[in-house]
């Protein structure tokens, strides 16, 4: 994660994780630590994963102490095994103990996400079809879940409602027609916004190709209708394929010829990737 | 949950978790809806689960508009199947529209780990053995998890690291005996705190109990073992066994006489239970 | 400005205004009027122009006081003259007091931006280019800016450095070409993000439209140029025109063929529209 | 700006406006910079003016990342004409990038504002009258503005409605009089505060020296009523005049013989001063 | 309290101290009380002593839920004796058991500091001279503090740091001279402050009067001393006398000519009145 | 006071209460000492007493200034007598200046706390009852005042409302029963709490030990039926004595037998230690 998202985003937050488990002190820690003493601990892959996440864990102890010295052996994107040594942290036992299951909840979720990200990016491979997260993310986690997605070889759909323009059936209602809907989005988003409209039938996809739409998103179709969707488009549109995608079910996406698929499992299904703090000692 | 914990520290959290979906704007709605138009849609279970978080869903709704009216058919803890209404939410179309996503993320993650907790909780049922949580929430949603986790049947140990005290080997390691860390505790922490430590062997069992522990947790012990720990300490302190417990594998847990085990699971595990808006109509 | 935008982004500004101006107590007023008194003042224009920021304006005194009663007479983007009636403020002459000063200088600002926006769109009436802001608005007031902009019928450029992609020649240089960073944005932004880049030449221009640039920014370009890179596009590719726009000059750009010409005097050079309150009498 | 003003005030304000400018990254440079590389840019006069807010200009890279380094040639008050070098900064150059505009925008205001405020103050040289700001400043930019104010050589009026005691019509009107209003605020304000009162005719200006006001403003009156006044107030007070001041009307304030002009003009009329960055390489 | 203040400050603070009481919830209270039941509590006097902070203690309760109705048989200001019936608060009995510690612990202290005032107040009854507080404060209660002095009858030296000029001898220093400090602060404070200074001697008292100091705070002087400066600056500027005042030792005061008085005991020494909250029961 | 704790909690509030004195800027300072200048002060005991608060003393100018260097010649918890130095503050004579008040305002607070429970601590020396705070604390300075009784030699009951249970007179009427209280609260709070309960008769003491409440509060009972209280519990459960305890009424506590005492004087009483800044100088 880069280091302007870090500061301006991410260390707010973080911030926020420690004072969610830390409200007045660590008493555990303190009643058998009056005092400072230095320790270093090693992180340990107990699963086979993607690491996602490295710097967020590291920043759970330097906003602690910032003499705390944390260094990786792998990086973000690498994959690890049981028993691998994925960095230590040095500094003030106490520190060392009371930051390690915020820093390890971060940790464990997002290189979960990345982990199971990369099996589903894995099963597009050499389809030509990109794989896109949504916006089911976990409140206020939504930094760190679209990171972690990016690190597992997906790409990252709008961000928020602010920063992206997708109609759905209710927009369109609202407006009276996908036309309608299109043409009130272009006059009305700032124009830098790419314009995706979502269509159930075939009708509207070739209504929405026809009012200009940047990106039209197939509902519910089945492999068949997507097929005469793609076509019908022709190249005048990109297509997304979205609803209910995981891991089990998005290999019969690749021949469909979509530009995309989107998954909300990626962010709300993925399982925690086993890691833990073990070896502390004092040095 | 509550109305004072919704006040004081649901609030906040649901204010930035809309802050991250709207950063300025919701772009699309707002391009086909100039004004306010009075509408009202149903939520609806698509799952077999039990609801969590019925009021935080409604609060979303409300913070955006206070005139919001948010009504249910069901309340936390009750069992759904797919198609069952769970309720409407009547209101400003704008405000349905741009707080679907955040609503519905809390209410998907809450209910899961409420569904999965209720079938860990089943497993038990009977045996005498309490189910509690851990601190391996998601950061910055622990005030909903933990709910979550009591809605489905199970209790809570300890809320974050400043109300509980558990003394774990690195601290019985800095205090220098099983013995002198009870001790310091005891001397250091607010006198309404219980003391639990972990221990491996029986041998740790016993010097644990005769310093006064009042909470005993056995880790990574064999079931056999724990038996013989059980017997050991013949009700002067309670007992928790914890390690990697989900769903799979609780059963054997039953007959070993502890009085708690605890599952990070429950709330790092639990897939969400998929909820959907519909039927959105103008009124 | 839409109800949602009020709660979650203007409301917290808006009370940092407050609070800005009201450290501990309105020293003046509370000395004279030690407890509540009904009151009702007219808001009256004093220049010819546009007004914007009315839904602000009314905030600041129902953020003081919710029982507060803000009428008007006109909305936003309606044209006023010196001596008409814009609204009354009823309520606690306190508050009336107190927030007056908050109250206009917002309303006075947006409305300033919207009376020049509204100037230099009607420069470009019938030309069919679109006139756009750009990102140099007063810190902290952004929201309040683009808003007071679309209002006197400018169109919003990107709102901010997350939710646009515009390559400037530092970012060409650090990708190596046009076509490196068009590549490289287009692998790395979300995937609904528009590709903008600026050129300086009509070579540059034509490895644009190449590389598949959703829009291209002419920067510095005499009119002649821009005509002979408008006609290399030849809509392929958007065409944005840039640099020092003012309503002094805007006039040349509307034969030239672009599509859109963007301007920071909108935000950083309007003057302010003069409102004030008047005829405070109790009631 | 004093070092301790920037921490306790002017930092929150310039991470506010980051995170308006940053909402999740800057997409545009990271996606061609994907790693730190150090690179300097300069920063250059491009109109003739006062410079105001180099330190702030410099916090926004500081806060940015804390290794950033800000060199300057002029420091604020100098006088720089079109193609000055101003300073430089050194840095990861995607701090440089996405720290920009924030970083301009506050200083092309504060030093605009410097700018209006020495012309203005320079057409009162010699004529012992002091020129002064309001509370007529942009939102949350206060401390800024009228900082930018004493760089340019003019003195603040009170900071805001907290710490200056200004009774206006509607004081006096709930007071009952000038009399009674004069003593209520005596006896209501802190002690150390001034009381600055609003009149309009001389028998107003009697009854407010006679009632022992510190100051006296003389609102609306014609130049030879404003000095009967003064001559009536025979240094018994202070007098400040006020009222639509700016650099084309102010001269003939020069030989009326008040103490204080105040003009809103300053903060809320001041054109932006053209400063760029430029030359920016990697090193 | 006006409720401008309230809105602005005291809220912010009220909530912050409820947080700090309430990190999760009230474990006690929602264990016996799952849902909501109406009840009314009583607020009784247990000591004699002047009330202050009605406004705030109600507060506590309407920011748990805005349903709860708070009514008073005293006002601020007002002398209660033990056993006499304060108020009553009436609304969910978890509000009013979950709010009672915070709302107590505010209004004994803020009621404990306009008694402690009251009673060194009277002690300066008819001798012209004005009881102050000063800027030892708790921190983070100085609004709620200066609030309960005014209320307690004495009235309010400068807010803060910033709304108020003392230059004391670390100031003399560092500006040369009495002399010097003192045109440096006029020519650098706003204009409406008033310009204290403090001084030990009588040749000091000489020189800060021809300086024109507004404002003379004599320290550590004999009453002998006291008297002599008091005739030497004879009405050119207002006195204060400062240093370890408390209601043993103020009547000495009375007869030595100063002006103003001013006694950190106000809010750093005086004791709480003791309250209590007492007969709730159901409704 | 641990660095995690001042990280976490403390920092924020010393921030405010620096805000809460510095609005703008110092005004005194910053007009006579334009730029930094090298400076140290001495630290200077003024009464007997014991020092608390030393961390958070010098916190104030390390936020102010992380260049500040201040050292200590005793640490929290040592006696000092009138005349000791207790440390010296270096650094920008501004950051001295204007940082004085706020740190001498908690350093005063805190040791005032720390040296009133070390009278009334050593008041029941060798009588093996425990001295125990209460939440009577100042809202928004719990941290603080809690650690200050531990340095006095006092232990801490519950932090707050979340983290402990103690079932009073409205939870039994709610519970309908002392016995369906306790069970309630065990079937209810986080298993790691004890469950406190207070009692008024024997009869209640009685059925409260046979519910297996962990702590049984004695409140207003006669020594002599405090006796009977302790030994009709005969350690089943810890005893608390509460009521109204000062260091002039709590000898009589030490033989009745009883664990724990509570007095929340030892917050809300204790007056303030005399300490002062002296002797700044240049360097």
């Amino acid at each position: 994660m880069n280091s302007i998202t870090m500061k301006l985003q991410a260390d707010e937050l973080i911030r926020l994780a420690l004072q969610e488990d830390i409200t007045s002190e660590d008493v555990s820690t303190n009643a058998v630590m009056p005092t400072a003493q230095q320790g270093t601990v090693d992180l340990i892959a107990k699963e086979d994963g993607i690491m996602a996440g490295l710097d967020v864990y590291a920043r759970v102890f330097t906003l602690l102490d910032p003499a705390t010295v944390v260094t990786f052996q792998v990086k973000d994107g690498d994959r690890v095994k049981p028993g691998d040594l994925i960095g230590t942290v040095t500094g003030d036992i106490r520190v060392l103990l009371s930051g390690e299951r915020v820093a390890l909840n971060y940790l464990q979720r997002m290189s979960g996400i990345a982990t199971y990200t990369r099996q589903v990016a894995d099963l597009l491979e050499g389809s030509g079809v990109t794989l896109l997260d949504t916006r089911k993310t976990t409140p206020n986690c939504r930094i760190f879940e679209k990171y972690a997605v990016r690190v597992g070889g997906g790409c990252n759909h709008r961000y928020n409602l602010s920063d992206g323009v997708l109609l759905k059936d209710n927009h369109i209602g609202a407006a009276g027609s996908i036309t309608n809907a299109i043409q009130m989005a272009k006059a009305y988003a700032p124009f830098v916004r790419k314009i995706e409209i979502e269509v159930e039938t075939l009708e509207q996809v070739k209504e929405a190709v026809d009012a200009g739409a940047d990106i039209i998103m197939l509902d519910n179709m089945t492999p068949d209708t997507m097929r005469q969707a793609v076509e019908l488009i022709d190249g005048r549109a990109q297509t997304e394929c979205s609803g209910n995608i995981t891991k089990e079910n998005i290999a019969r996406i690749r021949e469909i010829g979509v530009d995309f698929v989107s998954s909300g499992a990626l962010t709300h299904s993925a399982p925690i990737l086993d890691i833990s703090m073990k070896h502390l000692h004092a040095i």
